[in-house]
């Protein structure tokens, strides 16, 4: 087994390429994973996956840990095992999910008191519960609980949060190091190879977002995420915090941007050195009838498609495309058949992870911003449903 | 392209293996159509269809009539052209469903009339329309429109049910042919190629069934298939139906039992003449999780496979049992994730089709008979849910 490691191998402008390394494989960065939450990609098999080219996948801590349990997990040997997937997996802290959909949830320095939307049981996610969790599931990276600001907030508000999250955050750190080195008894570490990523937070100001910066990667982590973004701002302001961010985290480390975004949000986030993404958009939207295309997004149901022959998206090579017509697709989508949320999602993955290898091919190339204005200039301009 | 035609390759007792030949290309007896009801199969995409070996499809006429509407489907060339397969498909008449799904329906003499169960419109169905709408799906094989009897009915009831079905397969055969020598205007023929079959009823009597036989045969089809059966009668009275009716009915021509059955039904059913079958227990049954193995079935949702780290039958090669637990697809199926439905289908479908392998196999081999034992006694005994 390989040791976790990261290492920029191509730079052009802002935008890098690297190579991620997992006890688990390899993989070529920047990189998008496709959403997982249950140990599943929705209306995905892993086959399906592998054959267009997903290299990492990010699975919900929250919902394993409610469902079916990290303990059951552990003894099946852990999260690759359990679910037969060999590449590498994130996994996040379960934070986000608790502030999302989790019921009667009250927030102190300890951690976050909630009660599961599946049954109401009582439950306190802590920062080092977060990190033993994910010892568990022996993901390949795993992600340092931090408390979600809700958007917009005051300065005052999101630097206390941001505050929390740091004291959070060493916690987090504390506990990996304490399981690494063998001092926490009760917990099964199913991946010995496991790297830790902090996150950095702040909101959309810029100070917070420095200060986040510099005391996060003092306490010294494997990767460094930007959080509490996507979360209802402005595109010009996750840009601006980007800007803010990225320059000051170490630039021989991994660089992740959670839960964004649309195509356009990945190639703008590369331009400020972004090397990793997860985003539900293209699996989401692809169960309610919305394909990303080159030219711009179609909703599949409508009438317009009724009697369209052509493929959803004439440039793409993939199995949806080469094999059935919007048509077919929206009879399929208006049927309810489960084909139609299999054949949209697979097409919206197989879309951005198309995205991420030209975008990797033109970083190695020195033609990104090339890549880039071309890119922009094929959806600009587009209507809707074309 | 080629013309339909079928014929007995090898003998076996009463079992026999043959070679059905039609316009998109060939398919080994006998064999088993997976039901794509709205042109898919719930759950499976094409391609999981082809690799299981699925060689022709089933999709039902009822559903497609009302959604997207037939003359749509003509527009687009076909239902090969607009569901993007390529291989044989069968369409039924429509009929089984009017009586099983519509709501308000009257038979007489003319046809069934019925509303839509999707928005409560009014239809007609008639022996001339059902040719016509299949003329223009433009499948490889069409049904003739039938009348479904009930089970139980009365001898009398099923004489005059038969009859009229007689009298409704005379007019579904001249319209046929009409539409063959191009004397019908307004319907779209996509599949010159098409073939059509009658259907045997007569309900659990053998008199009826001889009868039925004789007469449907006396009015000329391509093939024949034998209906009314797995509408509740018992498994016995199934077997004793085939008994009186397959002898009789033409030995050069294609034998088609519609809507059966249980792994075991299919065995039985071939060892009696049979060489077509559909049926959605492996789908339905599926996404219900219930999994057919080699030695019984599964109800993937029990409380003993939570922590069950063999696959659903350690003697299949498909994908599913290659790949994944019984604990994972029981999360799967917990969790409401699409891919149990997914997952379970591709199972319970390779577990059919290779059954009709091992058949076909056995049959070109002499050695029928001692693979029907070692399938009976490889499931008897066994308790469900080892």
């Amino acid at each position: 087994m390989t040791r976790f490691g990261f290492r920029v191998t191509h730079r052009d402008g802002g935008a890098r390429r690297g190579l991620l390394t997992t006890a688990h494989g390899e993989v070529d960065t920047p990189a998008f994973m496709p959403v997982g939450t249950q140990g599943a990609v929705k209306g995905m098999t892993h086959r399906d996956l592998d054959s267009i080219g997903a290299a990492l996948l990010l699975s919900n801590t929250y919902h394993l840990y409610l469902r079916p349990g990290d303990d059951l997990i552990a003894r099946r040997g852990g999260l690759h095992r359990f679910i037969g997937w060999s590449k590498p997996i994130l996994t996040d802290s379960g934070g986000y999910q608790v502030f999302s959909l989790a019921s009667r949830r009250t927030i102190d320095e300890e951690g976050a008191h909630f009660q599961s939307h599946l049954d109401g049981s009582a439950h306190l996610l802590t920062p080092e519960k977060a990190t033993d969790i994910q010892a568990q599931l022996g993901s390949d990276m795993a992600m340092v609980l931090d408390e979600c600001l809700a958007h917009p907030a005051e300065p005052t508000v999101a630097r206390r949060s941001m505050e929390r999250t740091l004291r959070w955050a060493r916690r987090a750190r504390d506990r990996f190091l304490a399981l690494r080195d063998d001092r926490v008894t009760g917990v099964t570490i199913t991946n010995p190879h496991q790297a830790q990523l902090g996150i950095v937070q702040g909101g959309v100001f810029a100070e917070l977002r420095r200060d986040s910066v510099a005391a996060t990667v003092d306490i010294g982590f494997d990767g460094y995420a930007i959080g509490g973004l996507s979360v209802g701002e402005s595109t010009e302001q996750m840009y601006e915090v980007l800007s803010s961010c990225v320059p000051s985290m170490p630039d021989a480390q991994l660089r992740y941007l959670m839960g964004a975004g649309t195509p356009e949000d990945l190639v703008e986030s590369v331009a400020r050195g972004i090397d990793l993404f997860d985003c539900v958009l293209p699996t989401r939207n692809g169960r309610n009838g919305q394909l990303f295309t080159s030219r711009g997004r179609i909703n599949i149901k409508n009438a317009r498609y009724a009697e369209d022959d052509r493929p959803p998206d004439s440039a793409c090579g993939c199995y949806t495309c080469r094999t059935f017509s919007r048509a077919y697709l929206r009879h399929l989508f208006m049927a309810g058949e489960i084909g139609a949320a299999t054949l949209n999602t697979l097409h919206n993955l197989h879309f951005y992870l198309d995205t991420l290898r030209r975008i990797r091919e033109s970083v190695a190339f020195g033609r990104f911003e090339s890549f880039r204005l071309a890119f922009h200039q094929s959806l600009s301009g587009q209507p809707i449903d074309f």
